[in-house]
């Protein structure tokens, strides 16, 4: 095994940057995992504008696929050459947040075991993925081996965009015969979409305007696609429910119209299920908010990690039930990402999702 | 029985009046109640400043302690002459909402089957219970016989403070174990901190500053009780928790410093129950929301109705573990009802609910 | 409209019987269908064979698609003329048992509000729909409208199959990821499969030996289906899922030996999901059973009803979701009913539902 | 710190006897805890007559208080001579079981990371801590600091019988205005009646029939007490319900009359929520179960472990909510452990639960 290896790392804002550095050291809980594919996401480009405050030097991405090459001497139960995912979020499972069902809050290491947000290490607090090796911490909890015959892009969205889209529904409490409303159709609004359709929606109504993601929320399930570019979406909604509304509305973009529209189009009862990272403070209508009257809920979400919803994600792709490869729209060599980081920074070229290969 | 009535009548912004009405007819489906003892409630001041609009001339109040003085003909199941109680959210029963368990959003007669608010009809769609006789509608769901032994005034937040304070603790999932704020101790976060502590949280910390409510709050169960006039209300909750914050944040007030305290108080995961009525949009800030990935939930509930809803509120009083006496601080004849308004609505004599009686 | 129609009763053990019956008065909270197509359940096959006692020359048969004929008096929202279905279960909506969201053990009447089945009204305790025409008691509760554009064979399964084998599936609290197994494939078998998949289980094993019911089960969404007649299902269950059991099993049949089984393939902490109708004691094998220790659950589900349940069942067929007009193997005129019985009681010629049309 | 340490072992059926055992080693993810009180649970009755079977030489007990001795080289977040209690239970943290909430079914270092009471690990699998020193595994998921000011035998029912008696409760999903019955008032039937009534529940029924476990009962939240020496506990219940049955019906003594009786006390739609550890096959009555057509559950609970769960528990104690001091009836010193299990196994001098100091 080589001493150094390249990794794309936050280099100031506006800048990221392949550097060679160490290939880590193996801790007693780590594995050490050659990475074959991974991606990049829209939390990488609020890293690079410098949004999302992170180390100088810290190598960025945190949605690896690849193969076990080395395993911290208190790792049982995996081998070296085995291929595995981790998750975006790489719960310690022992802290008091983990050991209440709330991983991605996880607060290992803190005097009360919460930590907002604390179950995002990869490329926040630790070194993360767009790189030749990364170290996978808590191995145990984190590593989930890839089912045979699966491909490296057929399981590329589970660690993120899958586990955040899909955990939008869930989240969302998606029933039998619901009718679920899904705002923005980027990579996580697809897969919110889709996970709405798995969970049983009956009518799935994706809003969307670029022509190449209307097309890709048909693909992924969505029984209506409003262009919110020709019309109101929140008429539309109302309008394709009978003036009922809907029952869950998924918010997979981050802003205030969406955050909005969402409220808009819930019927009395409904769920607001948001899953965008918002940059600015939020305003709750009062309307929309039937004043506080409406038995509404509002529900977030933060991308749900550890080896056993990796293993389930995976097992949804072997199944068939959903296919995300029409998802990466776009590969590039490791020694190319800075190319990728602009073509998918400016989403040109329709890009949803592009695969990067060490 | 008389053919005429005196009732507290919405008489235009500012005026609630005594007038004489009909004794209603009794339809199929409905009870004639003779009032026996019956409350004051926030919204009806809302009411009474023309804040919340209704028909002038309308019957007010939606909290009637009762005799079954005449049943409608479809009517089985009660007789004349028992004594009863209706919650102050009246459901049909019959509606899509209804059956998908949302009665308090019933929406009977529309095309689809749900309405904002529509369970509420006393003193909102419907004339309402200020008054000698009030009309049940859908008896069969609404009335709810008063176990032997209850005096009226021990039932008498059972139609609505005492069903929503409740609420609050029930929707935000109190655990055994929790840690629980409460942020306003009127009679709603009163029962919210009564609620909050039936359900097993094992601190409950009330926010308030008059006294005679900080005094009440530990009364009905509050461990720690915040003077958010001497101490900023969410250091003392943090301080309190050690810095974890609180499992559940209970709204009882309905303004945006309460909610957004809520919001700032809460662990990662936590829940905001929201119980107030706001009067304007309202504001989530960024930071306390985590920029969207705090894995938070905000809830709304308006209070729950149905008979079944008043006998289960009923046993709690019947069993003597929680004690709602202590909250009606005055009494007053109907007639002078005028006056019972004048005195609750500007918060005066350390009211905290005041017992009418026609 | 005639004053007198044909129906088919219960004539004493063994004898269903066409008769001339009275056309029913409507009371004012009834609606009068005119029955337009109709089927019979395995239930009906017990209430033949004097296995489940009703009394002597009610009308048989509780899954019913037709027309308003007239409403009652107290009836709003519908109008003569309207294509509707109703539940197997018809609940008042007013009980306590239907306030607390359990309308299939309505008790309305009772003094408690709660009776064991007593939301199964037709067929059981008032006259059924096996009949030209059929009074839906409760009719704001219970009458469905039909989607335009759907066929009286797509909505059949409506009111009990589709009803109860969803049902399965839901109680089960399936997710997505989750490995569900269901013991026979009957139609309700067949429903469970086809609503585990909807609900998002990625592996749904159907156990059956009838060649016809395992091809439809594969039809209806299952991945594997074990022949029980070729191998022991439980090994079979435990060889496709690795040893690990599954998440939740459906028990669709009513015998000790599907009971058992689907105790023995669950993970720990699975759901076992009961959708049968037993007919005598039940026994839990102590080592399925891990002692008590093994954090297992049973659930049991009688056929969901009510208007909103329909509505959302009839979605689902409209969405093309799921097509149930497979299970629609025979086709007879009310006049041939007692052919029909004979048919479908000894499950000849490959039979899985017949369409009755008065 | 000594080499040696004296320990009770299981010597073979009906033998638990002191031995001079080494003091562990202490490896890196293990806590080394100085036991300072512990107890004798009824399953290791159990493993003394041989019903449970452990390997000879075994160290027994998992209910351990103490205080940290050495920490693993990968332990973080304790410092030696704190004070601690560890769950019976003691979790991973990391296995696919425990990132599904399944804790107690933990299957570390199985294929697929379930095993039936595989978190279940002192006294059973690993030695446990009716000895000086016991070796906590997993010790950042299990090490739960003790509150100031509570003594050990105000935290000594923690680790088990609390978390399994609350357990009960939780499982049973006890709502406000709930009535539970709970049969036998045992070490753990008494702390699922304190549950119950922590909870919400407004009738809590007891039933039992001996003297001091009845007054125990009352002392601990029983509304009633129903001796079945005296009469038939079904009919009991019944009437304290008024025919209606109990919404939650909890099994704590494992055995098929209680197991029995808590299903004929259930209204319908009702929950039998089992705790017991059974010897035998059950047998499901088909009347009491409704056919299979009462919308029951019948939930089973494995004691919850892990620092969460204690940190809860203790929460619960340091509150002054529920005071379990009672419980302990009888003190040892570790040396008279045999006179204790002689005392204890037998329900000598009205034993509830002793104290072993070592």
């Amino acid at each position: 095994m080589p001493k150094t290896m390249r990794a794309a790392v936050f280099a100031g804002p506006g800048r990221i940057q392949l550097r060679e550095k160490p290939v880590p050291e193996v801790g007693p809980l780590d594995a050490l995992v050659r990475v074959t594919t991974t991606t990049i996401c829209g939390t990488d480009v609020h890293i690079l504008r410098g949004e999302y405050p992170v180390a100088e030097g810290l190598t960025i991405g945190h949605e690896p696929v690849g193969v076990v090459e080395r395993l911290g001497s208190a790792v049982k139960g995996y081998k070296e050459g085995q291929r595995v995912v981790a998750g975006a979020i790489t719960p310690s499972g022992t802290s008091n947040a983990c050991l209440c069902g709330f991983c991605s809050q996880d607060g290992a290491g803190t005097a009360h075991g919460w930590k907002p947000l604390g179950g995002w290490r990869f490329g926040n607090t630790i070194d993360g993925c767009q790189a030749e090796y990364v170290l996978v911490p808590d191995a145990m909890a984190n590593l989930a081996p890839v089912p045979d015959g699966l491909a490296d892009e057929q399981v590329l969205m589970c660690p993120d965009i899958m586990s955040t889209g899909f955990g939008g529904a869930e989240s969302g409490g998606v029933r039998i015969g619901d009718t679920v409303a899904v705002f923005a159709q980027g990579p996580i609004g697809l897969c919110a979409t889709a996970g709405a359709r798995l969970m049983g929606a009956t009518t799935v109504i994706g809003v969307e305007r670029v022509p190449e993601r209307m097309e890709a929320a048909r693909g992924l399930g969505a029984d209506h696609v409003v262009d919110f570019g020709r019309e109101d979406p929140v008429e539309a909604v109302r309008r394709l429910t009978d003036g009922r509304g809907v029952d869950v509305a998924i918010e997979a973009l981050g802003t205030q119209a969406t955050f909005e529209a969402s409220l808009r189009v819930l019927r009395p009862g409904g769920t607001l299920s948001s899953l965008g990272v918002y940059s600015s403070d939020l305003r709750i209508p009062l309307d929309a908010f039937a004043a506080g009257l409406g038995d509404h809920r509002i529900v977030t979400t933060l991308c749900p990690g550890g080896k056993e919803r990796m293993r389930r994600l995976m097992a949804v792709i072997a199944s068939g039930r959903v296919d995300l490869r029409p998802l990466v729209t776009h590969r590039f060599p490791l020694e190319r990402i800075e190319e990728a980081y602009d073509l998918f920074a400016n989403q040109r070229g329709g890009v949803l999702k592009v695969a990067i290969t060490p």
